[in-house]
């Protein structure tokens, strides 16, 4: 049973809420039930985990993950509430946090229909950033690409607001001179890429998302970085037309409403085959 | 000079970030230069408010608000950052807090077009509150009406997600047994009120939505409550569609997403016209 929060394990988990620990260790923090079961469904298994069995074992579900993972020969270390805490990133965690590895995505496979992908450009907020993961996935994004100044998307925060969309979605690291064309490859043109600019007259239900297209979600505060300028033509600024006296949307829901009229769109075209 | 945390003006602004400080003086708390702006842009003056000339006056936009509050005979009391900040729900306020009164609004007038509406059933999270307040305005609705378990709407963390959407689109505080009436004298049959439900068949999109129609979102852990379940008529639960593994999205994106279609389809049948 590990008491001490300066035991070794215990301060290695902790140094995973910063980037440093994330780079020097190769693994990032998943804190909860939910998101370790999605870690194994989607074929990974935590490197180190941390449980406090009275809280895990209060539900049944808690006590199912415990024999999967001791099935899988997972290293399963029984520590104390205490001890758990100082592991996570999160004053009350569900009593079980594991370290996986961090993956390395290459740029996804090219998809059989038309691609649809997500970059950001300098997403700043955790929770924005989370939130585009989980609905680029549910929009069935074939990956994410975010810019170097974008937050970690493997921070605490980021992870449980993607509710598992990091176990499911190609994320990939990457600049602006190779985003244009590692897209190309994927059979998206450059001239697909869009990306919404208040002021601008056209509606983002104009746009025909059932072709290969790709939308670049720019920074809360600054917009558009010059290099996302460069790359994306302004004949694709688009805007989401709303009552007159709001001046914008949070980021992450402006990008969910388009990356879903792209979802409709190709479910309607989808129906009419 | 306004110098100690403990000035009464401070106390009682700070009292702000709390129900019972709310209900008592009957105010509630807008932090920053911009959310102020927007009270003034809708014609509601702050009663108190305590300002940093420091800070404020860094930027053109304060300049130009501390002429228009003193032009409009605000109480304006300068402070030093200390006391904003103790006056203020947040660690760094922008130099500027100031108290509104709280509107006591009644249910809005019947629309001349066929009316929007949204019902928040038990939403706890303040973010999503305030994001569901910024999107229901911006997608045209005409009131959000607000069931007993949900968080108060002018606690701080909500005010500030809204972006300014509590001094323009109607709050209505109501109860289950009330709200389809309440809906019904606004045009909107209580055949019309649509929730989402996982695993439901009738995709968001298939619905018409330029007919009378009100969206219910419900609780983001329990679902809809029992209340709402009687309300609404399990023949007009929804879903978004999704990619498979995905369970759920956000309540405040599944929220915003079905609100543009709802606009949408409202835009598409203005143009026909």
């Amino acid at each position: 049973m590990i008491e001490s929060p300066s035991n070794p394990t215990v301060r290695a988990l902790h140094l995973l809420s910063t980037s440093k620990g994330r780079r020097e260790q190769g693994r990032f923090l998943v804190e909860g039930i939910r998101l370790i079961e999605d870690g194994l469904a989607s074929g990974e298994l935590p490197v180190t985990c941390l449980y406090n069995y009275d809280l895990v074992r209060r539900t049944e579900r808690g006590q199912m993950l415990l024999k999967q993972l001791s099935a899988a020969n997972v290293t399963l270390l029984e520590a104390t509430e205490r001890a758990i805490e100082a592991a996570s990133d999160t004053p009350h965690p569900q009593g079980i946090v594991a370290a996986f590895r961090l993956r390395s995505v290459d740029v996804p496979p090219k998809p059989d229909g038309s691609a649809l992908a997500v970059v950001c450009d300098a997403v700043q907020d955790p929770g924005n950033l989370g939130t585009l993961l989980r609905s680029a996935e549910a929009a069935g994004a074939i990956g994410i690409w975010l810019t170097p100044g974008c937050v970690d998307a493997y921070s605490p925060k980021v992870v449980r607001a993607a509710m598992g969309a990091h176990f499911r979605l190609p994320i990939i690291s990457s600049t602006w001179p190779e985003i244009p064309a590692e897209l190309e490859k994927l059979g998206i043109p450059s001239a697909n890429l869009y990306t919404t600019e208040a002021g601008t007259n056209i509606s983002y239900d104009e746009i025909d998302w059932t072709s290969p297209s790709a939308l670049v979600i720019s920074n809360e505060a600054h917009g558009l970085s010059q290099d996302a300028r460069e790359a994306v033509n302004s004949a694709r600024f688009i805007s989401i037309p709303m009552s007159s006296h709001t001046e914008s949307l949070n980021a992450a829901v402006a990008g969910s409403v388009i990356l879903f009229e792209a979802a409709r769109q190709r479910r309607v075209l989808q129906s009419r085959a």
